[in-house]
């Protein structure tokens, strides 16, 4: 694109947006770059903020009138790099959509702008007994509209499901800028379900300006169980044997021996640092009910193998049992130069297999991995250790990790849990789908965005994308994006 | 059609699926001209009932390839007339896909084939200690498949979900017969959200041939509260106040005076003939939790102006209580020539305004209104009760049912709750989309079906239907099908 072009484009933005709202100048475009995935950065032409839905609109009819590809983009802490820009095109920021509109106890909803941050929701409905179920372990900084986007999860949603299970209504505004009301207050509702299909789309159908979600009323006691391993793959007996005695806690995480060390010297949880995996165990519910079903984990866990049993005392001593848990991807960055932080979902009963395999992989290709992971899900994180300034070491690394995720797709599982497929896993729905289910999803694309405006490039590849990656298939293990600058 | 193009239909389709499977003759046509919804009959050209996913989608590609609509149906059982024949159609039977594939209880999954009945999944899975939750009213009947097509919903449906919270995976044929794999045994998935935007579609967008659900473990325990009101609009509020008091009941039903005399009269549940309305409020969980939220809900619903308050005391006397809220509509069918069963979901905190108002027109039109509701759910069923048999009559039932419809959406809520729109509430539709609305969901239909030929006519209306039905609003009350023969 030319600088006159996109002077064009800013000119004709700011017919409906004012100018202190359009970035476009080098050093402003600059840290809108790259989201949570940094390893793969490209600055766009323009970014822009709108601070209503008419000037949202605006944009994109704009961009639509154009051809102007647009990324919407929340708080950029997405990891599979969903917001990551389009360099012919424009960024549009939700940052200022950050009002919560209403809360209503009898309905058990909250009305809130996209730019809203996860963690306010419930903080604000906190004085009325009720909170916001999923809570991503970015929920301090992520916003509502980019969980809606990614479909996020987090450490609870083993009980209480995902965001989607999570929303009740969206409105949202389509390529052309028209605004559309989808869901409602009430339970089903007709037509198609686009609540859900919007949601986990990842930017490519519409761009959301309006999120109602359900509260829920918080639990009177929450606990948690630790149970500490010997060896990795009882602990991964031990999360299939408590899921299969029909017990639901509200989370079932597990961390292995680099995790938990990196996490207790980073700040000092009171992990066990020489176990081999912890599992942490959450219940709640009334005390009586929490009570018998520790007592239930307990010896679920002692026969699967556990050397030891720890249960929180206090409400201080559960928090800082998720505390490790929570802060284990910067606990982990500071124990090597880079990581490389995988998301694959397989069943749960293979957990053993998988992380035996896992294990095995890592020594085959000489690189530490780490696992800490949403257990109780089947939700993977191995964490890939690496060098990023050794280009033989990244490239390993890179190999790896499509092993890793061929390896959830080989037991039945798929190539993302909870971070999206965005720009990171686009050569792997290649293989998690076959052509057929491809054509349909680019069908229903089009349904919404016939000229492929909105984020381009992003979680769903085209079958020429596909040819070229190798026949439908990861064949050799690779997470290719050579045509790409990387830092 | 000509007979002669019928019988080259039958021709092509029989090269794909065995003679005996193709019903053509009158005869055998008749019982599949119409489904739950009787007031409106079509006689098909073919029914063809196919045994294998192959047979299914050679009969899809043969109707694709010459134009011929195609209804899918399963036991049909649906009230909204989302499997009523189209004249110049094929009906597409499930019945014979009628096996469960397996069990998984360490996954908590049952892989089924369409044509199973509800209540068949809990059967198979009660000695593993699950079952499956949906329950709608009609679930020793209807089918797996159905209820997918409908995202049916039921008693414990508050609780639980609706279907579409409660599958996995679907395995579906496109209108050209090819097979997708939608969803899997995984929380997440990449892609767009198929499984959502296909369960509640209809039939309009694919033809389920395997259905992964969920399975839950069964409550320890399980106890209702029937609490019983002297005035409708406080039994209203009880439901309200049981909400906001952060208690999630299994189920919350309401029924009015009529219902009640109608179902004590049918099957003697040991309901209170004189109240003007009773609550039944299922608790479950462990027995010290039902204990103590039994309490609560008792102290709520006294506290809202209950004159008595009964507790099941046994499991019989609990499925007692039900057994007269399940069999509510064949018990009005005994009471009144006709009912119309109306299907609306309103926020919940406008349940006592709502009733009030419904009793209002109910005076107005001169015909009884009996009412036995989701109540937790904000999800009415008012059965309007005439005789059809007086032209007057059934023209006055027609516009009350149109006018508590339209009051449904003048409160924030929806013209279905969980009996869907099929070919019912088409013209509903129209008030309750706006136009941009519409034009997406065609959008996203002719992604799937460009042709249109699954199940028109049902589900979402065309913009010039919306034309002719007046204003996209519904301006005086109209239910009107008038171009259709009606018995």
């Amino acid at each position: 694109m030319t600088d006159d072009a996109t002077r064009a484009l800013r000119d004709a933005i700011a017919r409906g947006v004012p100018e202190r709202l359009i970035l476009a100048d080098i050093e402003d475009l600059r840290p809108y770059e790259c989201d949570g995935l940094t390893a793969y950065r490209t600055v766009p032409r323009l970014v822009v903020l709108p601070e209503t839905a008419e000037q949202a609109a605006h944009v994109l009819a704009t961009c639509h009138e154009r051809g102007v590809p647009v990324v919407a983009r929340g708080a950029g802490t997405g990891l599979s790099g969903g917001a990551m820009p389009h360099a012919d095109g424009v960024v549009l920021s939700l940052a200022k959509f950050n009002r919560i509109l209403g809360i209503d106890p009898q309905n058990r909803t909250a009305r809130v702008q996209p730019g809203v941050r996860n963690v306010a929701i419930s903080q604000a409905a906190a004085p009325l007994g009720l909170y916001y179920a999923p809570d991503p372990s970015s929920q301090i900084a992520c916003t509502i509209g980019g969980n809606v986007a990614e479909n996020a999860g987090g450490v609870h949603c083993l009980k209480y499901g995902l965001t989607v299970h999570n929303i009740v209504a969206l409105d949202v505004l389509t390529i052309t800028g028209e605004r559309l009301t989808i869901g409602a207050g009430a339970l089903d509702q007709p037509g198609y379900d686009l609540l859900a299909l919007l949601t986990g789309s990842e930017g490519m159908l519409a761009v959301i300006v309006e999120v109602t979600v359900k509260l829920l009323p918080k639990p009177q006691v929450a606990q948690v169980v630790m149970g500490v391993y010997d060896r990795v793959d009882a602990a991964g007996v031990a999360v299939g044997r408590i899921i299969a005695a029909g017990i639901t806690p509200g989370g079932l995480e597990m961390m292995d021996n680099g995790c938990i060390r990196a996490a207790e010297d980073y700040l000092h949880a009171g992990y066990p640092v020489e176990a081999a995996a912890i599992l942490l165990c959450e219940l709640d519910g009334t005390a009586e009910e929490v009570a018998e079903d520790l007592a239930r984990v307990e010896a679920l866990m002692r026969d699967a193998g556990a050397s030891d049993i720890r249960i929180s005392q206090s409400e201080e001593e559960r928090l800082r049992f998720w505390a490790g848990r929570k802060a284990a991807f910067p606990a982990v960055g500071r124990i090597s130069p880079d990581y490389y932080c995988m998301d694959g979902t397989i069943p749960r009963k293979e957990l053993p297999n998988v992380l035996n395999r896992i294990e095995a992989l890592s020594q085959r290709y000489g690189l530490p991995v780490v696992n800490v992971f949403h257990a109780g899900d089947g939700n993977l994180h191995p964490l890939i250790l690496f060098n990023g300034g050794d280009p033989a070491q990244l490239h390993r690394a890179e190999q790896l990790g499509g092993e890793i995720l061929e390896l959830c797709v080989e037991v039945g599982g798929a190539i993302t849990g909870e971070h999206g497929v965005g720009f990171e896993k686009i050569n792997q729905m290649c293989s998690q789908f076959a052509k057929d289910e491809l054509v349909q999803f680019h069908a229903l694309k089009a349904a919404f965005d016939p000229k492929g405006l909105l984020n381009p490039g992003k979680a769903v590849p085209t079958l020429a994308r596909c040819a070229e990656y190798g026949a439908m298939r990861i064949s050799h293990g690779e997470l290719p994006f050579p045509e790409l600058e990387r830092f």
